[in-house]
Formats: structure tokens, C-alpha cells, sequence
């Protein structure tokens, strides 16, 4: 998958896309996110309109944080940020697929992505190493 | 990430991961197929326990279907199964990454893929062609 320049989306196509993706009855939609150029899956989590209406207005990507009840602008704290590449949704317009160039780590464990417990038939196996310090991400505290 | 021939899960480390996983207040949790050889993202659905331990046992993924409210064994009636390769979850262990090998297309509009449409500066595209025609997938009815 190419990386190319962002490319702001018009209001308009914003608005078609949004009348055709189906939300919860929560106003969410879940959202995967994966590396563009080595195809690895960072992460998943959730956004609503606006978190979609932003992530394509800025190719900088924003969720919704259902914990804080807030946009949830991916690096803002920690600088780790996901640049968009190519805003994908599937055949049945309830589920969003991000390609994304993740500078640094996706993982708030300082791991580069999310899924790193693996069920194998000798046990539960942790499949990577955290390559950031989770407080050089988000200070100590 | 290679191909292996699956080895099926001891029931004990099968409860073990069940525990740690976090499902809905409905009983589910959604998991991403992601395609081995490529690591193409191939949809996304959910999961019961019973679906995920009829796929850690037999190596078929088997889903938990929210329309028919039954166990969805993939490929059943048109024959794409999905064979499971590696079973991850993530850091919140609310999310399942499936790494399977897709016998044929994973849509069921033929597609290989279910994120097919974009949403791009000159409107939404199609970006994947119908490789089996649905009628062959699932018969004329």
C-alpha cells in the first residue's frame, strides 16, 4: 500500500459517507487500524461522526474515547500519532478500516501494537516487546 | 507470518483465556481476520465463549452470528472457510485478532476482502472487483 500526501475530503462526500455508515444506538462505529506499509494491525477502537468528520478533515486520526466521553485525538498526550492514509468501511457500512503510517507506538504498553497476548497450546504467550517506555510516553505521574 | 498446521487448545488454557477476555453485557467480543500470508484485513464479526472455544478447538473460526442469534460456522453454507493460524487478543483483552488462512473470498458479495468501499477527495470508490460470483457461493435461490 502506497504512502501518499493527505488530501483533505469535501464536506459533501463527508456527509454522503457518514448517511451511509451505520452507527450503534450509541452514535459509535468500530474503527481497525492498520500499519500501511507492512500491513500490521495496530488497534482497534470506536469514533462517532465527529471523530470521522475530523480525522478527515486533518488525515491526522481522531477516536472516541469511550471511557472519557471525549474526542480522543490519537498522540495528542503521548506524540504517538497516526497519519491517515486510505478511510475504508466495509460491505455491511458498520465497521471502518484505517490505514494509517503510526509514528512511533500504537499501544499505551509502549508496544507497537495492541494484540500481543497470543492463546497457543503451550499457554498464554505475549508475541512482542515494548520498544517505548510507557512514562517517556506519558510522563511520570 | 508463516503457515503451520494448527494444533487444537487444552480446554484449561481455553478457560484461562476466556477469563481474561472482556465481553459485552450481550456476551460478545468483536474480532478482525486478518489474512496470514499478506496480512490483508478481511472483516470483522463477533464472538461468543462458545465460538471461541469451537474455533480454538477445531481450527475452523466459527463466529457468533447477531442476526440468526446462533453459532456462524464461517464457510459452512458457501464453503470459504477461514483456518485459523494464530489467535491474539489486545492490551484491554476486549478485542480478537483472528490471523487465519481465507479459503476463497471472506465477503459475501465475492469479494476477497469486506473493505471494499473508500472514502477518497473525488468520492466514495469501490476498490476490490467481485472475484466469485454470490450466486456460486450461495446458490440461486
Amino acid at each position: 500500500m502506497k504512502n501518499q500526501p493527505f488530501s483533505p475530503i469535501p464536506e459533501e462526500i463527508i456527509a454522503k459517507s457518514l448517511a451511509e455508515m451505520k452507527f450503534s444506538d450509541k452514535g459509535l462505529i468500530p474503527a481497525i487500524a492498520q500499519q500501511g506499509d507492512d500491513g500490521e494491525i495496530l488497534m482497534m477502537a470506536w469514533m462517532n461522526q465527529d471523530a470521522i468528520r475530523e480525522t478527515l478533515t486533518t488525515g491526522q486520526v481522531c477516536y472516541w474515547s469511550r471511557s472519557r466521553q471525549s474526542l480522543w485525538r490519537k498522540g495528542e498526550t503521548s506524540g504517538q500519532v497516526q497519519v491517515l492514509q486510505h478511510f475504508r468501511y466495509d460491505c455491511d457500512q458498520d465497521t471502518i478500516l484505517l490505514i494509517v503510517d503510526q509514528k512511533g507506538v500504537a499501544c499505551h504498553t509502549g508496544r507497537r501494537s495492541c494484540f500481543y497476548h497470543e492463546i497457543t497450546p503451550d499457554g498464554l504467550k505475549i508475541t512482542q516487546d515494548v520498544t517505548i517506555d510507557p512514562a517517556r510516553l506519558y510522563g511520570d505521574k
